[in-house]
């Protein structure tokens, strides 16, 4: 009999997959988010493969940070190890999203760090938004979905990276993960990264020598929205 | 009068018709999708020239595997012979879907195969998107479509391509050609071809140099889907 | 009082302009489309700057083809007087469409006809769409639109072109125009044009030495459609 | 208690900013519109980070020329300094409107002006939209938001241009600005120039010698639509 307990991350986690095609981020069924509750130790994502309008609060599947299936008849979403591999290192994240959404993921076949080329990434964080290299091949083979979650935190560890700043990467000739305090801040890191590669994508294209952007403009988009003095939104 | 034997595939090829319009893959009429039962050796595919919002599945045309009409006041489809060819060959395919979907047929009209750049494109199958070279004179002035059928079936046979691997190729100058086990699986692949193509024109707007995907990612996507070990998906 | 002999062709020019929203061709007001009465010798063409979800049929204005308004409150088109030299010097076209579509006018700014790379054109004419050079100064300061539809006529004359064969054109620096037997005519061909343009872009930024369609090709697709053999649609 | 008095800009501003996701210009709440009353000395702005959809009249802030908040419980738009000093010196203006559309930034991403290519263009102004460039590293940490209406009206300054002629303006590695007579005008601009950036980007896709629009063809154009026998639109 399903627990209770689970109800509100299963609710979480269902609304903020929905929120994919809504925001045209997904075909088909390639993205997934979950929703986790660090009290209990466990998160709650989106079963594999199944449409997103088949998708119901009670079909999201709870995994422990281990990548163990605590309740749920469906099989979870194929990427839940890079999920749990998040989860359990990164301690203040609640929620995880992947999509392949269209420009983030030609970025990410590129190989390429999507450049800070505008205020509108600098409102998001100060960095070039990282891509991650391919993965050995020992990687690959063995543990796939774990290595990828793995892959992640080795790169922002190697590159000084703060998770709780930048919260999207690419993984090389894969697609984007973005992360966040909640799964609703997942998605809309997703929405916000493909905004952000998509206009990139058209700079480059328009002016292949485009600067970055200056230091004292990236700073003050930054802390405008995130600084100690941050006076964006409401409060 | 309509015989009832063949109302399954009728209803079958309506929808995935349909979906056609619904997935942005055609302007107009420019597409159309069959299905096929096996037993009966016939196929039903959409009617030439006719809008989407007036078909009905009763509209849609019965024909054999040797493109004879057997069912239906409609014409079919001009490019109906190529169906047959592929039905006729190819015996384990029971859909066939055709479309001028903006990304695939400009790769099409560029000759060019789409390269392997990510694992949304090994999640489906693990080769470059093939790109039949153009037809010969011959081939074109003579029985035009049913040679269409022929092009597709050579340039797999001489480049040992399996079908049922690959269920998609892009025919110079024209546009593509998808397959599968049902008539709904065929424009799954169109909508999975077009969004391939569209990430694979992208990354090399990005990075000219992309690299092709590393085989051992290659095999490991397709696997996770497809192989004996599978486990994306609910069985 | 309107006359009531007028109604025929406000209606098809009412649905037709109608259409142009719909199928993404225009931005405002930046388009209109004209349906002709050729034994009352007059057209019912789209008030100017009127929004498209104000006009009724009742709005559409009558002209003649010396550009006179014989009918109607409101101003016609700015673009009214390149209606009405078209419809005096082709005898057998019943409809005319201008609109500012993204990649038509991109073409039409870049001053390039748009080479023949595929079928889907082929289906539709048998040439480069061609783009008029840029007008004179004479031309521009003298009657304008009045001029704008002698440079199309001439183009046609000077290249040999048939007005019934190619139902469009680019007019440099400005935007396409498209005509045909009928009002909905001109504006599938409008749609047309849109589709072979930005798929003429993508397939010159996928391969820069991308080859015309070979004439056999060319030959046999514009036949099926519209040769004596035709067997596209339902007759 | 909510004064009656400022209804009027408040409903005003509210439209106008609901048209930004209605024409596919904001993602998220990356956008703002003000409307003033010039006898009131104030203007109604969007509150900051508050989702479209949670909008209402009476949550628009009202402001003054100074940036003072004269009524409005929530914080206005981050951007609200660089409306109050464009309203402040450009005494003709009712209403502004600040994007980060995609085509548009990335224009100002790029450091570029927008070539005039075409009668899109011309049809709103005569000159290649220009493109203010990066802000000193003083000004970006200073008083930001006020410092960037200081860049805006010293770039028009310095370059002779007339904020009533040219009603838009990129900031380098930020976004557009519009402007006009009412808010909804400034909306307006903002598609325009929207559309204008994107088939610019397209025209020099296709060519990259794109020349620049002859002056008669701008002069006619600008003219027919706002010069004093301007005979485009009702009146």
């Amino acid at each position: 009999m399903a627990q209770k307990k689970y109800e509100h991350i299963q609710q979480e986690a269902y609304e903020a997959n929905m929120q994919l095609p809504k925001l045209g981020l997904v075909l088909f069924t390639f993205g997934n988010v979950s929703a986790a509750d660090r009290a209990l130790g466990v998160f709650a994502i989106k079963p594999s493969g199944v449409p997103y309008e088949e998708l119901t609060p009670e079909k999201m599947v709870i995994v422990d940070f281990e990548s163990n299936i605590v309740e749920g008849n469906l099989r979870p979403s194929s990427d839940t190890k890079t999920h749990a591999v998040l989860y359990k290192h990164w301690e203040n994240i609640n929620g995880v999203a992947h999509t392949h959404s269209v420009y983030a993921t030609s970025w990410a076949q590129a190989q390429k760090s999507i450049p800070i080329f505008g205020t509108t990434h600098a409102d998001h964080n100060t960095v070039d938004i990282p891509c991650a290299p391919p993965m050995s091949d020992e990687m690959i083979q063995g543990n796939y979905e774990y290595q990828t979650g793995f892959q992640i935190l080795n790169w922002f560890k190697e590159n000084n990276l703060s998770y709780e700043e930048v919260e999207m990467i690419l993984v090389s000739n894969h697609a984007p993960f973005t992360w966040g305090k909640t799964a609703a801040k997942a998605v809309y890191n997703s929405a916000v990264l493909e905004n952000v590669a998509k206009m990139a994508h058209f700079t480059l294209s328009i002016n292949a020598d485009a600067a970055r952007l200056k230091d004292a403009l990236i700073k003050k988009h930054y802390e405008r929205k995130h600084g100690t003095g941050s006076y964006y939104g409401q409060q």
